[in-house]
């Protein structure tokens, strides 16, 4: 099997789906999405029927209950895939969308428009409803998908990519606009990330698989939810916040990028605050692990120079104390990813000053960092937290999903 | 020489540099360029006596009299680099500006600003004025520099970025707010574009550079300025635009990349344009390369396969023949470099469906390529023409050299 000639066919015939998809009105793109959502319904039995086939391989594979227990779908979770396409649907569209406009001084009227960034790559891990998600976002901005999920979901992403591809198709959308790549083998996905076909990959993984994407990858990426976040607790913090806020910023979803992975103590309030919040934390199951000083406060396991560093998503995190905000700020720009920031203070220029001074995609005083949400920031539903400058940063929405053009119309104008 | 210390260092000099960089305000940096205007202007014996070793040593290597030419500087193109300083200077800030923001449901005030991107590598060929241009527009936006110019203009550039980074510290800038890598060989640029302390690399030069970038870059990066450009002559097109249209298209700057270098004819108009146009062209020196039907129609050379895909950036052009409008979409999909593509029509339709799909980042109607440009298109002074889609398209202003973030000022508030 020559996998680069699969890939480039995959590309090709992705890429003449974006050019008709780029001219497409919003109310064909809706009727799609709406076709989708009924396809699923219709089609629930044989989506679970393929799920139950990856989900025993699965057992037999031996995996662990958590990697089951989100392999799994049942009717409930296949509603919501259609209720989440249905919502989709309901967003503006923002293709055509005009940015910007002015009429030059030679008389060229110059509008700048958005427009589909063109084929993307996305590459997913586990979770079957990924699928249908993704390709109601990526459609809705005109975009053609090629689509590589886990290789334990195959069966559940391929009869879920299959209803949704008829239904676009159905409704005259092009041939090729969602595309699962679904043979199984490490060299399918290497081939997809060096595919020149695309016009950008959005991997939505785990370290090794973002390393990958480093290495293999031709195009563009945009790399999202790397959370290794804090929260500062200043020596004017107000104690009734604290615990609240660590508590909710640990606890609600620690799976989720934007919880919270270590909190750093200014050593004047750290007598008082450290019992405080730990023991709240532990009595939410929360393992603890401290930092010489904050051991001496309470009881915890010591961490070592690689916690400050991990992203655990996961009911741990790690203590520091620092004596002053400076020490803090450096900490944070040493081993933070540059994703969600929090300081808890009554002092407003200290405030401000961690405001202007902390390098991230969303910097926050006196709040939960699990607040870093498309949803919450204005940009509506969200395809990933983006941890890098480039092009976006912080919640991408679907506006993030496009790029712009300049239309200009002239009469016969030429350059002096 | 340890080549990837030597880098290692100046990019955490450059990334320090970059934090204070961050913080500094408009009134320091408008300073700073001031100050680097006036030294420029007092250091200009000094500048061309360094330009003119590098001036003589091109030309014991036998460099083409054009490269030699970009070489030289004059007292006049200093005292240019010296007024685009000042003018830079005259610009808005974009740093710190609010992009967007709201009160979310639980009372965050949400604010979308303005940042630096931080610390941009930049690979520049020959011009020694690029080094001056660069260093202000990349400070303006609050962005840290390693330059990286043509050995051939070593000398030159060293004493430009000197003279730069003096004026800029003495106003109280960070050191390492510009540096220059000025060790000649080709490991060094290489080991620049695998440094992991940049936030992005912007490489202006030809195809070679550009793939090198793409092989070695570790960081994102923007590329500019490849322009295979077209003009598409439609049957209807106004016979009285269409010479004046071409020669300023193709003559008005050859070397520019919005300049064009393929013409595309409808069969229906080519008998009585390709004349008129050619004779106009020939006059204004232009070498013809046409397809076979166009050589008919006018004594020219026959065009290779070879030239439609060849960015001349010279008094070249190459000329085909179509026989409807999709073949020259289609021309123009397959060869184009998405930069600035032009209809010529007096139909509607036909200007609109140009319009929607041609994938470029500047699309015309009735009037020359060559007005793709920053200035023109209301975004100030230029840093070059992205020809990608992701992060920015088409003319970069120094808005482009920026990021955003989100600050969430909160009152205690966690997530349900």
């Amino acid at each position: 099997m020559d996998v680069s000639l699969i890939l480039t066919e995959m590309g090709q015939k992705a890429r003449r789906a974006a050019y008709d998809l780029a001219l497409a009105s919003s109310d064909i793109k809706n009727k799609a999405r709406r076709a989708m959502a009924a396809e699923l319904r219709a089609h629930t039995n044989e989506i679970i029927e393929a799920n139950r086939f990856d989900v025993t391989e699965a057992e037999n594979d031996g995996l662990s209950k958590a990697m089951i227990q989100r392999l799994t779908l049942d009717e409930k979770q296949i509603e919501g895939m259609a209720k989440g396409i249905e919502e989709v649907a309901a967003l503006p569209d923002p293709i055509g969308r005009t940015v910007s406009g002015h009429i030059s001084p030679e008389g060229l009227e110059i509008t700048q428009v958005r427009v589909p960034l063109g084929v993307i790559g996305v590459i997913y891990e586990s979770r079957p409803n990924v699928t249908a998600d993704t390709a109601a976002l990526y459609l809705k901005s005109g975009n053609a998908v090629i689509l590589r999920g886990g290789s334990e979901a195959v069966n559940s992403n391929r009869i879920i990519a299959k209803v949704l591809t008829e239904a676009a198709l159905s409704v005259g959308l092009p041939d090729g606009c969602i595309q699962l790549l679904d043979l199984n083998g490490r060299e399918f996905t290497t081939a997809l990330m060096e595919l020149e076909e695309l016009d950008v990959i959005i991997p939505r993984g785990g370290l090794g698989l973002k390393a990958a994407v480093r290495e293999h990858c031709k195009v563009p990426y945009i790399m999202t939810g790397d959370g290794v976040c804090h929260i500062y607790f200043a020596p004017s913090a107000d104690p009734e916040m604290c615990v609240p806020i660590a508590v909710n910023a640990k606890c609600q979803k620690p799976s989720a990028c934007n919880a919270v992975e270590t909190l750093l103590f200014h050593e004047k309030c750290a007598p008082k605050l450290i019992p405080a919040v730990c023991t709240a934390l532990e009595a939410h199951g929360v393992e603890l692990r401290g930092d010489k000083k904050a051991c001496e406060l309470f009881d915890m396991m010591p961490a070592t120079e690689e916690d400050w560093g991990t992203e655990y998503l996961d009911l741990v995190v790690s203590i520091k104390i620092v004596s002053s905000l400076n020490e803090a700020l450096a900490h944070i720009a040493k081993y933070g990813t540059h994703h969600s920031e929090s300081i808890i203070t009554r002092d407003y220029a200290e405030a401000e000053r961690f405001l202007d001074s902390v390098d991230a995609a969303a910097v926050y005083v006196n709040a939960s960092t699990r607040f870093t949400d498309g949803g919450v920031f204005g940009l509506g539903a969200e395809v990933g937290i983006s941890t890098q400058k480039l092009h976006a940063r912080g919640p991408m929405g679907i506006e993030q999903l496009t790029s712009t053009k300049f239309r200009v119309r002239g009469s016969g104008q030429v350059r002096r």
